[in-house]
């Protein structure tokens, strides 16, 4: 029997876009330079009164997508600036759970800011949701349909993709392996 | 042989002082109107180079505490404003993991801002930290030489002293079931 070449490296990546109002998520199966969707969706956590139950719905939500489809890699959309302290709180407390589960499961995670997504996506940092939308589905031959009911994800699964996109490349931007190095590398950014 | 009347419920609280520098914990044993101090240390993170080791060491340390004291509730220092958004991200981070593992134990959770618990503890918002340890140290009758070493440890055992004092009370300030909740009691502190 003919040997067969060696199967190309097949990798699942996770995005998440973590929002105490509504969490986005997308799968992505990649085979080589291919990448497919295998789920995208929105966790709607208004409903739930409590902040503290909301925390505790995305960890469980998280760790059961987790899992579901074992990913390799997590992508965040993650800001790392904002104008309003409370607002960055509130981020920082649903981030920090996303993570958490993650972490548990040893999964190496990866942050993109919002503006590199569009960027990576589109070629405009400045791009609407739409075109991001527009370009993902596209681009991983999505149906119009189920792009447009799962809009919510599309920051989710633009994370996932973003960093699809980044992973052929040697040196991935904004990926820290530490706030040190965030601060080293965006020192003119940071309100001291 | 005579009946003994019935039992004091004895509640034990668990304060936690999230940072990813150097989280602290103090546990309290409460039985009636008397509190006694079971536990209090640091969890030294700055070691850990990476950000996230930090939250996963947060998760499992916080976990661990609450397997090993089975804490009825739980009592956290949460300052709410900060002039930067970057430090009340990394602080949403750690506040989120805690939190997160006492939700998975379904421990309900009380927020303490830092001037709160002075107050509560010193009867001055604004004291000392050496005073608020001195003030714990007498009330709880601990030797001074454990809360000299056990310093940084005091913003949590205060937080879980502070939660033991507003137990009684009819109506507990700052303790908010939400975050509507909270924004409808303080709109006048909230940059919008």
């Amino acid at each position: 029997m003919a040997r067969t070449t060696a199967p190309q490296v097949e990798k699942i990546i996770i995005g998440i876009d973590p929002g105490t109002n509504v969490m986005g998520y997308g799968v992505l199966k990649v085979l080589g330079n291919k990448a497919e969707m295998l789920a995208m969706g929105v966790i709607v956590l208004r409903k739930y009164e409590s902040h503290y139950l909301r925390l505790g719905k995305i960890f469980e939500r998280v760790t059961s997508l987790i899992e579901s489809y074992k990913p390799d890699e997590m992508a965040i959309e993650a800001p790392f600036f904002g104008k309003n302290v409370q607002s960055m709180l509130k981020l920082g407390r649903a981030q920090g759970v996303a993570i958490t589960a993650a972490i548990m499961r040893d999964i190496p995670i990866a942050e993109y800011e919002p503006r590199k997504i569009k960027m990576a996506i589109t070629g405009n940092g400045a791009a609407a949701k739409e075109q991001v939308a527009g370009m993902l589905q596209k681009m991983l031959k999505i149906s119009k349909e189920d792009m447009d009911v799962q809009m919510d994800a599309t920051d989710a699964l633009g994370a996932a993709y973003c960093h699809f996109i980044q992973m052929g490349k040697p040196e991935v931007e904004h990926k820290f392996s530490s706030w040190k190095d965030f601060a080293q590398k965006n020192a003119d950014k940071i309100h001291k």
